[in-house]
Parts: C-alpha cells; structure tokens; sequence
C-alpha cells in the first residue's frame, strides 16, 4: 500500500510512502533546514536518500543540482514516484546504487554538500535482524556503515565542502572519530532535544573536507513546547525562511 | 592585593582571589554543581583547583574526603588562606603538587571522582605567552595539558569512576579522542549557552573509567534570560539543592 502525504505543511510538495517501509522523519526535515547552502553552492548530493524528502526539501533551498542515492530497489522506486508527482525528475539526479561507489559515476572532489539521514544502528552479532527488511535496512548498518559514508562523502566533496550529517548523540564519539580519520573537521552541531529538561534525541553535524578543526554548539532545537510544536519546528516544517 | 569575595550568594563560603590571577568564574560553580556525587561517594579530587572554588563548593554537596591540587606556589598559598578562612583546613586536603604525579602521594585506583576546571587553551609556538604569569598559565596548557589531566585522572579514579570536566566546545572533538584513547568513556555532556539563540562557550563532561560508550546529552544551561540570571544558574549560585 502506498500512502501519499504532505512532505511539509504549506509548500505542496508530496511524499509518497509505505507503512512497510522507514517514513520521513523530522530528522529529515531538519537535515533540509539546517544544512549549508548558500548562493555558490552548485552540487549536492544526498546519501542513504531513501524516498527522498531530504533531496526533496532541498529543492525549496537551493538552485545547486541535486543528487540523491538509494541502493533499495522498491524504495528507489518510490523515491522516483516522488519525483514524478512533484516534477522534479530534472531537478533531481536519482541514482539506485551502492553508495560506496557512487562517485565512479558522479565523480570526486565536486560536490559543495553532502547530507545524509543514515542508519543510526550499528549492527551487532546479536542484533540477529532480518535483513531483507526495508525498515531494518534504513536503520542499521546493514549496508553501510558509518566509515562506509564518511570515506564515500570525502571523495564526492571539494575542498572545504561540507557533510551534514543527522544522526543519534550517543554515537557523537565515534562520529567525531571516524571523520577526523578521514580529514573531516566537525566544524558545528546542533542537538534536538524533544521537550525542554530532556536530553537531546538527535544532532545535526556539520564537518568541512580538509578544514582546521573548532568546533561550534549552535543554539539547540527543542521539538515540543508543551503540547505544542516550538516555533522554530514550525519552521522547519512550513516554508523554509531561508531559500537561496 | 587579596580581595575577600562571596563564593556564592546565600552559603557564607568566602574565596580569597587576587586581580593579577584567575578568578573563579561560574565554569568553577557549574562543575562544583552538576559533578557527579552520591551517597556512596567517598573520595573526590580537584585538579588544577586554584582557589579552590570547586572543592569549597563540593563540601556543600558531598561528605566525601575531598582532595585538591595546585602547582603553582603563590596560588597554592591563596588556596589555603581561603580554607583557613573557612575553617576547611581539616575537610579539603590541599596539595602544592604537580598533578602529573599526584598519585603517588594519594594512591591509585581510590578515587570515585575527579574533577578539573583545566587550562582551556593549547599552547602554540606562536602564543608567545608571559610562563610566569598567573593567569597565563591558568588558561594555558603550560604546566599540563589535556592529555596529562586525563592521565593522571586515570590513575587516581577506581573503576568506573567519574572525571567530571569544564572545558570549551571547541575542543570537544579532541577531549572526546584523548578520553577514549585512556579508557575514559564520555558518558554525559551538558553546554552551557550564554543565551538562548548563543552558541555554547563551555561545556560539562562526565567520563566514566572503563564504561561502555554511549553519550547522553543533557538539557543545555541557558546563563541569561534578558538580563537576568537564569533560574538554573542562580540555582547554581544559591545554596546546592542537592545536597547530599
């Protein structure tokens, strides 16, 4: 069964999506809010795009191209009816690929941007999942692994490119480890906490190819103010204020 | 000249500090704060404790035996004038040490908690710095650096005991890796924004000795709102509320 729903509140783009299947998140939306684009950014290419509202939102922010990649078949066509429904196949270069081999076909060293919402899991020998699962394979690291990402952002990316990356605070170490391993200075983060006094959910991460290290902790996104969305969600999720 | 001031607003605790050194500042406050200690808390050491603002305020929270550490002399000697003054002499057990060692004199393997408000800034060829100013060597990796700290943290913490550290977001990426390297795993971090809509400008790090990884991220304090003190921080100013 396929569901068609609003990718944001007022900007008519669409999102077709399946209840088998990992839906978009906030995480999402946030990644297409925050990441870093401005009027030189030319190309962008977004991983584990999945059925694409990051790749999607971007749209609304940038004239850059945009490319996307998704290794799952049946998620790779969904990501492609999106296209369809929203006339975005010119915009949108979707690739249904491995990424860890995408810049064979994109090339190295020419993206301004790369983002990416991917699988926050690490797979353990216990973790005993079935792999042929859409939803497990959008959320752990069945096909790639977070090194997998950082390696493949590093070929894509020009010099101080940037990769905006989402991904779970309890693996900030790692992250932090594993890109400045591959010359990826983290340069700023932003946590999401759900409700003022508890602790952040998620965080937005910035890190620049081949930059000095100097770190920034932006002002923190809290989701929910009482019952209520914050303002700044609200944002996120209405027309993005801040197009190129 | 040697000014007697108020450590914190309502607890009687005086601190005696000199214009041409550090002062204490609400970093010291913070991590006397939110350092993790317990009922079962029975050995505490403050690294780099200068005029011993965080020992001072962790008598108020814990009836562990606290121990503090200053290299430099004249500071050492500010140190315990104020513990003389208020009649801590017995509780806080002062040494005119080189942290890099103290453990020979306190022992390994004993200690539930350490803390350390440390020199925050790294020493580069080019700082060109005054290394017999007080301040300067207050704020600069001259006598120890990060690594030394974490070290010797190591050595004095029992198994799963806690470092608990103020340092600067800039350098998080970094202390993370040092941690890690030592068997220190960041279990919990708290920034400290200036304001809201501010980037962070310091942040509050537990590490636990041999732990498993997995980092929370706790609500963030905010020090201002308009152009008062947050609830938070004047909690932090005020009497401990959790006293134990």
């Amino acid at each position: 069964m396929e569901i068609i729903n609003d990718l944001l509140a007022y900007d008519g783009l669409k999102i077709i999506q399946r209840p088998d299947m990992f839906n978009f998140s906030l995480d999402s939306l946030m990644l297409g809010y925050f990441s870093e684009v401005n009027y030189k950014t030319e190309k962008v290419m977004d991983l584990c795009t999945g059925n694409a509202p990051v790749a999607m939102y971007l749209t609304l922010r940038t004239k850059a191209k945009i490319f996307a990649c998704e290794i799952q078949d049946d998620v790779y066509d969904l990501a492609k009816k999106s296209l369809a429904l929203n006339d975005l196949e010119e915009r949108i270069h979707l690739y249904h690929r491995d990424l860890k081999d995408i810049h064979k076909v994109v090339g190295v060293n020419s993206f301004d941007l790369v983002t990416c919402n991917p699988p926050y899991f690490k797979l353990m020998k216990t973790s005993n999942l079935n792999a042929t699962d859409y939803k497990t394979l959008a959320r752990h690291e069945v096909t790639a692994t977070l090194e997998d990402i950082i390696i493949e952002s590093k070929r894509l990316l020009k010099n101080k490119g940037y990769l905006c990356m989402v991904h779970r605070p309890e693996r900030l170490a790692e992250i932090f480890e594993v890109l400045e391993k591959h010359n990826l200075a983290p340069k700023n983060i932003r946590f999401v906490h759900p409700k003022l006094g508890e602790n952040a959910n998620s965080v937005i991460i910035h890190a620049q190819k081949d930059a000095k290290p100097g770190l920034k902790v932006f002002e923190p996104v809290v989701v929910h103010e009482g019952k209520e969305y914050s303002k700044k969600v609200k944002e996120v999720f209405h027309y993005p204020h801040n197009v190129l």
